[in-house]
C-alpha cells in the first residue's frame, strides 16, 4: 500500500483552554481530530485532520446496532525539557489491530496511524497541560458505519482520534483505592471478547460497577466467567499482588486485557530483580495468603492512574485490609519510576518514550 | 409522568419505494423516523416523528466507545383485509426494558413507545409491502449520547425507531438451513449480557459467524460459555429439537435471549397438546438421540424467518442430517400457523396481533 498523505484543515477559531487545576477526565476535547474512512475496494483512505466536530451518521449505521467498534487509550506528556512524548504508543497500535482482528474490522497500518496521532498532537500541542501529573489523553477508535441492519461485519468504517486534556489522577499524591470482588456479574469469558478493547466489554461492566459504587467502592475486581474463582482484572486496570516477597499477576488467558502498563510493570520488576510471575491465582488463594499475613501489597495498573494501590479488598462479607490501607513500597517505586520516565525526570532505559516530532518507526 | 405528545414533522418529498420482489433486508429505510431524547432531570422528552435523516453525534458520545446500547426487532404485516398489524409488540417493549435494566439505561414508558411505533408505521403505511411473506421491519434502539469518555452509565440517550421494508425470507417456500456448532468462540455467559438485546453480543458473534460462513453454513449454534457443552441458541434464533415425539428447547438461563417467536412456539405446541419442554440439553445428548434415530426435527425460531428448519447440523467432524434434510411436520405446522395469524389468513386465538390504528394498552 502506498503511504497516504494526511490532509490538514485547521480550525478558524481556537477554543478556550481550561486551567490545569480545573481539568477532570474526558469531558473537554481539543481543536482538532483525525478522521480516516474505510470502504471497499479503497481500503483506508481520506486521512485528514479537521476541526473537532460532530459526526453525521445514519441511524442505520451498524455501530449503533451491533457495537462493532474498538478503541485505544494512551497519553501525551509534557516533559521537563518541554518536549511532548508518548508512552509506548506502538503497543497501543499493535493492540488496536489485535482488537480489530477479533471484531472483524480491517487492520490499520500501525506506523501510519501512529504518524497521524503524532501530527494531530503536534497541531494541538498547546492543549498538553503543564502541571506534573496532567496529560493529554489520546483516544483512537474505530466504528462501523455501513448503513445496514443485518448482523454481519460492516464494509465501511471510520477511524477517529480525539484528544482530551486530563487532570492529575492523584491530586495529593498516590493514594489507595477500595475494590470489591464481583461474584454475580461477569465481564467476559474465554472465547469471548475480553482480550479485545471493544465497547461491549465496558457496556457489560456498567451494572456491576454501578452496584459497587453505591456501597463506596471504586471499582470491581472481576473473576473468570467460567468458575467465578480465578482473578482476572479490575474495571479498567490489570492487577498485581505481592505475596511473601513475590509479585503475582494473573496470566493472560484470552479474557484479560493485555495492559501496556501491566507489561511495563513486569519489565521493571524483572529489571530490578524483584520476583514477578504471571500465573492463574484464585480469590481463595489470595484470601488464604491474607490470613497467613503474607499478602503484602496489591495494586492496579493502567494508563489512567499508572498505579492504583489497593488499600481494601471486599470479597463477600470478608474485608481484606492490605498493608494497613497504605501505599506499599513496590507500588510507590513502580509509580515513581514510570511517571518519572513519562515526565522526563528519570532516564528511559527501555526507550519507552517517543517524541511527537520524530517519526520513529513502529518498534516491535 | 404526564403523557407526552408526539410532534410530527413530515418530509417534503417522499422517496421512491422499491418493488416487492426487489426487497432484501435492512438496507432501505422509509420516509420518517421516531426520535426521543433522555437527559436529567427531564427524563424522556422531545418525542418526535421527523423525516428520516442522519444523526449529528459528537465523536465523544459514549455509544461509540462503550457500546451502551440496546435494540429490538419486530415487524408490521399487511393482512388479507388490508389492515396493518404488529405481532405481540408489547413483548418487544417489555424486553427492551429488561435490556435497558441490564445496560443501566433508564426505562422507557412501554405504552407510550408502542403508541409512537404505531403512529410512525401509520404515517409510513404505504411502505408496508403487499406480497405474502414481505413486511415492514421495525427497529427501535437506544444509544448513549453523553459526550464523556469515562467508563460509566451515560446521563443522555436517544431512543430512535427506524423502519425498513423487507422481502420474503423464503422466496420459494420454507426451506431448511445448515447450522454449525461453535466450540471455540463464545457469545456470552451467565452473569454477562446474553439475556439482553445489546450490540456487544452481536459484535462478539461476528468472528464465529464469518468463519462458519466460509465453510458453507448459515449460522452457528452457540454452546454455553462455561462448559461449552449445553446448547444455547443460534446466531439470531432460538432453537427447538423434536426428540422421540417430544419438543425440547433450551431453558432460559440468563445467557439466552428470550425470543418472542420462541414463546409463541411453546404456547402453540401446548395449545395443540404436543409435548414441549424447556430444559438444559447438551450437544452430546442431542448427538446420542441422533444416533438412536430419535432426533426427528430441529428448527430455529425468530422474527426474521419465523421458523428455520435445520436440515444439517455440523458438530466438529460429525454431520447430523436431520429428517433427511427436509422440513419437518411440526416446523411446517408452526410456520404455517404463525404466518397465517400474522397475515390474517387464520384466526388469532391468543390475541397476538395489534392493529396499528387502535391504541390498545400494553397487554401483560
Ligand atoms: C479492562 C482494562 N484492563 C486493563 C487496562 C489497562 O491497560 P493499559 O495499561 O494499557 O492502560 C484497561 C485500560 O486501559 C482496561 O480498560
Ligand atoms: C440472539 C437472538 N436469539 C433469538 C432471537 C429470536 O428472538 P425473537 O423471536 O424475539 O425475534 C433473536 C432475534 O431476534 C436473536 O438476536
Amino acid at each position: 500500500m502506498e503511504e497516504q498523505t494526511i490532509r490538514v484543515q485547521r480550525c478558524e477559531t481556537k477554543k478556550e483552554k481550561p486551567q490545569d487545576d480545573q481539568l477532570s477526565f474526558g469531558k473537554i476535547f481539543t481543536d482538532h481530530m483525525f478522521v480516516m474512512d474505510y470502504s471497499e475496494p479503497l481500503g483506508w483512505h481520506n486521512a485528514s485532520i479537521v476541526p473537532y466536530q460532530p459526526l453525521q451518521i445514519e441511524p442505520s449505521a451498524m455501530v449503533f446496532h451491533y457495537a462493532q467498534s474498538v478503541f485505544e487509550g494512551l497519553k501525551a506528556y509534557r516533559t521537563d525539557n518541554g518536549s511532548i512524548e508518548l508512552f509506548r504508543p506502538e503497543k497501543n497500535m499493535e493492540r488496536l489491530n489485535r482488537s480489530n482482528d477479533r471484531l472483524c474490522i480491517p487492520p490499520i497500518d500501525e506506523e501510519f496511524a501512529l504518524k497521524a496521532i503524532k501530527q494531530l498532537v503536534s497541531i494541538d500541542r498547546d492543549w498538553v497541560p503543564h502541571t506534573e501529573g496532567t496529560s493529554l489523553y489520546i483516544r483512537p477508535f474505530i466504528i462501523s458505519t455501513e448503513t445496514y441492519i443485518g448482523v454481519s461485519a460492516s464494509t465501511r468504517y471510520k477511524f477517529i482520534v480525539i484528544l482530551s486534556p486530563v487532570g492529575a489522577y492523584y491530586k495529593e499524591g498516590i493514594n489507595p483505592v477500595k475494590i470489591a470482588v464481583e461474584d454475580e456479574y461477569v465481564r467476559t469469558v474465554k472465547g469471548g471478547t475480553g482480550e479485545a478493547k471493544t465497547g461491549g466489554n465496558y457496556a457489560a461492566s456498567l451494572k456491576a460497577q454501578e452496584l459497587v459504587a453505591q456501597t463506596g467502592y471504586t471499582q470491581v475486581l472481576w473473576l473468570d466467567g467460567v468458575e467465578k474463582k480465578y482473578i482476572e482484572e479490575v474495571g479498567s486496570m490489570n492487577v498485581f499482588f505481592k505475596i511473601n516477597g513475590e509479585v503475582i499477576t494473573p496470566k493472560l488467558n484470552g479474557s484479560i486485557l493485555s495492559g501496556i502498563t501491566r507489561s511495563s510493570v513486569i519489565e521493571l520488576l524483572q529489571h530490578w530483580d524483584i520476583p514477578v510471575v504471571e500465573k492463574r491465582i484464585s480469590i481463595e488463594e489470595l484470601y488464604e495468603a491474607y490470613q497467613r499475613g503474607e499478602l503484602e501489597e496489591a495494586f492496579g495498573s493502567g494508563t489512567a492512574a499508572v498505579i492504583s494501590p489497593i488499600g481494601e479488598l471486599k470479597w463477600g462479607d470478608k474485608q481484606l485490609i492490605i498493608n494497613d490501607g497504605k501505599t506499599g513500597d513496590i507500588s510507590k517505586k513502580v509509580y515513581d519510576t514510570i511517571t518519572g520516565i513519562q515526565y522526563g525526570h528519570m532516564e528511559d532505559p527501555f526507550n519507552w518514550m517517543q517524541n511527537i516530532e520524530t517519526e520513529s518507526p513502529v518498534k516491535h
